[in-house]
């Protein structure tokens, strides 16, 4: 109920600060017998750590798992999964030019209105750090729907307003921007280095992409499998819009043209991204995010500290000045957690 | 967990079908000794039914609601409030042409595959008259926030590509169209009738603003307030997308841009919308969600029957061309329900 | 979250007062495909209705059951079934003798300091009636499980200190007391009628019993399958113990004598009443409950008034003076409703 | 949803098995700003840890917490609590024996049965283990409680037939058995001795009372605090029955004696035992749980093996031959989850 877990049957809890001691998560109801190693789960970390390229934070952090529970001899028994993520570069000297101010953008200010105290140091909690327990998570439950036949994949298509014009799966990963479109992909990786010249960031969109998922996922009509996922992707911090297929585009559209017409058996468009009354079609899942420019940027900003006086602050350091190439794990990771806990409320509730 | 109850300690619990006796809903966690009579509810309830104006579908229900519970002497008890709301005009004979056809861009394709059993009567539970049972809860969470100060509008901001240039909200409930730019709701108005008159539907852009919400609000970091807002929101059956504050512009911005400083004790910008961090800032909290084309459209379509056999459709009676006007009391519903949840958990952690 | 609804999977919220309109419950959950009438409901709501015998209150209420919703054509749909009751014989003029005093056993002084007003006819919410929404949810359970072999009968084991010595499960419903032992079921009507002559009321004891529970069934470890059933009973009103198997009895034994052996695949004893580690382990369940005496009685009681004073009262009017007999098929009801919980938990882990 | 995360604001969630690499549990909700060291919550650690007295088993462990997260500076910041605590002897080599055996009395054949898997080390998750985590999270509520005047304190009532005359709360902690009568405990630690000799163990029964919680706590009509007490006492692995106030003996009762008067605005009893309509109301609230004896005993026993095949099994090794005065601990904290959690509810839903 207090916002640290996520999901049903699946329930993933995670906790931990930015420059605390460890990051973990609990990841209750996996489905027993299961194959699983730390080595699984560290790929997906791999992909989201920090450092892994020019266009990242340099925080040096291996984001090296440890699993303290639920898998017995190389499989899950049923019982919860303990993980915990050790910081260990967490340099907890730089913080006393922040200590008392809001840094604009970030979740300073809230924090300390909504507890009246606040761990100052990298955002605590409110960090993006945090996402390392949920792409741990999400690893396992990837690993469990690739088994069924439920892939997930994630990618840049927008920085600024540079925007992938074609999608080659296969390409994603063969650069650091993670963009799809490999000639896209330089001028995006160029337009990041000059945004981050210019002490600025940059946002971006996040297109995600579920192929091979039946029909019959999703509970109506609180928890369609669109508002769980809306509710997923945007509990991601920078994240601040949500499409699901065609998505704000269906503004401009007529009915005779949104509605997704089959012929010879199949759908002839996938206006609706493979979501229809909250229900999956069996047509690709397709969501899109929409991620702000990372509100940390060496520029004086004008803020208040925290006894309400005016300050202006310039945040020196080590940040991301797109963050749309490591948030693309994180989108991966919370459409699996999704997409897994619908299937298990499905199945309980077709066989039971 | 099965989709049909909706928040944390304010507990909504909806049920019914479009052509069944009645829909319902049992809004459990009220606070008790609120006055509260059916009066309170019906006049949200009259903004939601159909029937109301030209641009809307004519059928005729009163959607009259009857408290059975949780109310005595006029007052609230804390106790689960029951209300139910008959169906009156549900002219069953109507439906022998769609009883095993699924109607593009409708969930009958969908239930189907999930329950292998559907009531085919206007859609039964994915019909959009379930809406009906959120307006009836989130009549009593508005009237309960506005004693507190907190104040919500929906109102349409777009209709096809037309759009409001200015935000007059004591325009929105003087036209029919619920905009708050009078000029422009003339020029919506035109545009609903014409493409009714094509036989065919339009989409749209509802926007909600809260105003009064105190800092604080939200659970981090799956319950983050736009999390909740965005779930909430995309649990409406017509919405493919939801933006917080600048929304999808953000992927075109700058850290420098989006960042909304404060100067002399104010925040100068609000992209943010009113949350940072998961957390209410009290700024205004501003919302927007893509609303598809209405897919009942008396055109010819192609589609499938129950049996995966081709077949084609054309949908008469009565639809709403441009559902947004209707979906304005809704979505503040649906805000309403997530904005006291949220003052709830707020409550009951400081001062636990 | 604020206590009105049970389970995880299979959701069940109810609502009403005791002299209000109308009781109603909302089953969530229900698998699809079920053949479900009014009359499978009404069987179970004749059993624990009033007025049913001599030995029970002679208020007079059909507690007939009206479906809204969640059944088509003669079938469950999967969506939520909602179900009022309306109430008839409420003769509200009754009481104002009560409506400022705090009846001693009853729930008036507790509702009154947590919700600062309270409906006082006939006990508002905290009234026994209200388990007769639960038995309409308990008829739709026991109907699935019954499907599946699952069995669930309760009984009347002791009525103050005269004790079941035989267990014949076909005598319970043939005596108006609903003993499983024919002869023991006369003393225990004689001494009800003793009792209330004497303006008095007396305690008891009901035991249930599960047959044909498979092994696997409960969620280690807070929500072991005896832990749910220890919660769900002891959320009927007037239950001050919960026991399973041996229960009490196992302080004065030795592990040597409480550990159940298997001798020839076969467990020779069953102590733990069918439950190892909080999971199902094919044996019969055991459970039983102590049910305190009716604490409405016609004899003065010294309490006091809502504002604090002095005061005697004598509650007159229809009450039962032992309330074991119509306790039966609400224990039966919410034993069907932790089991189906229980079985849609497993099936979702276990094929998810 | 899985089981292994207990409450409703106030959530715990526990993950680790007994020869795993660590217990560990998240403890979310907390109220900020409470002083939390290790040291606060060590103490009760060190009351349930084993190897604490010639009448528990010899186990060595600490039972040493690290607190990984949500609190800085010495105070609870609001975000979740993340607890390890390392298991040091766990000895792996022993287990060859019980491998494939079912223990009787022991969780081995229905975790089998329910997971198709377990792990077998110790009775893995299954083991009493488990609630050193419970512990952890038991100790935070109770330092909050304590703050608001809230006291909780179990003691042994019974150890097999021998039971305390007399309940002197400061005597507890004074001896091993942590019984209230120091007479009788002597009596108890000789009767321990005994049947340890005996190479059998004995059960017994544990009592709790907690002072000084207001009336108004507890969420009728499913979530009673009696039914959350039930739930969350009977969790506990080896009980088997949970009483409230005079419990089973309201079985014998007639109202006219069980009803707890009020004169001179005192209740003159506490058969309610301090809960009336499942709310608090002001008195003791007083709870008793019967535990069974230990399983584990070094006698022959039969049973059968994974493959079903039937077995003989001695179980040697360090267990507790009653494990009452180590259970103390874990239902004071199981008791401080209940009450927390139901003083959060009621500040929610009173302050909302």
């Amino acid at each position: 109920m207090t916002g640290n877990t996520f999901g049903k049957i699946l329930r993933v809890t995670t906790f931990g600060e930015s420059h605390g001691p460890a990051l973990g998560v609990v990841v209750d109801g996996v489905i027993p017998n299961i194959e699983l190693s730390e080595a699984d789960i560290q790929k997906d970390m791999d992909r989201r750590k920090p450092g892994q390229s020019s266009i990242t934070t340099q925080r040096k952090e291996e984001d090296k798992v440890e699993i303290l529970s639920g898998v017995f001899e190389g499989k899950t028994t049923g019982t919860p999964i303990g993980i915990i993520i050790r910081n260990k570069d967490y340099r907890s000297g730089d913080y006393s030019n922040i200590k008392d101010i809001s840094r604009p953008g970030h979740a300073d200010f809230t924090y300390q209105n909504k507890f009246g105290i606040r761990d100052y140091r990298g955002g605590g909690r409110a960090s993006g750090r945090e996402t390392a327990a949920r792409v741990a998570a999400g690893a396992i439950a990837r690993k469990i729907l690739n088994s069924k036949g439920i892939d997930i994949k994630a990618y840049v298509k927008e920085v600024g307003r540079i925007r992938a014009e074609s999608i080659d799966l296969d390409e994603i990963e063969k650069n650091i921007v993670r963009c799809p479109d490999r000639k896209v992909a330089e001028m995006m990786i160029k337009k990041i280095h000059e945004v981050s010249a210019d002490k600025d960031s940059i946002g971006g969109i996040v297109e995600v992409i579920v192929k091979g998922c039946p029909p019959g996922f999703g509970e109506p009509v609180f928890d369609k499998l669109d508002a769980m996922i809306a509710h997923a992707l945007m509990s991601i911090g920078a994240v601040k819009a949500v499409e699901i297929g065609s998505g704000i585009a269906c503004s401009g559209m007529r009915g005779s043209e949104s509605n997704d017409q089959i012929v010879s058996g199949k759908f002839i468009s996938n206006n609706a991204g493979g979501i229809l009354g909250g229900i999956s079609s069996g047509q690709d899942i397709i969501a899109r995010v929409t991620v702000k420019p990372t509100p940390s940027i060496a520029r004086k900003q004008q803020t208040i500290d925290t006894s309400g006086k005016e300050a202006d602050i310039i945040i020196e350091g080590r940040h991301d000045p797109c963050i749309c190439p490591r948030i693309v794990p994180v989108v991966e990771a919370m459409i699996a957690l999704v997409i897994l806990d619908a299937l298990m409320m499905q199945e309980a509730r077709k066989d039971g």
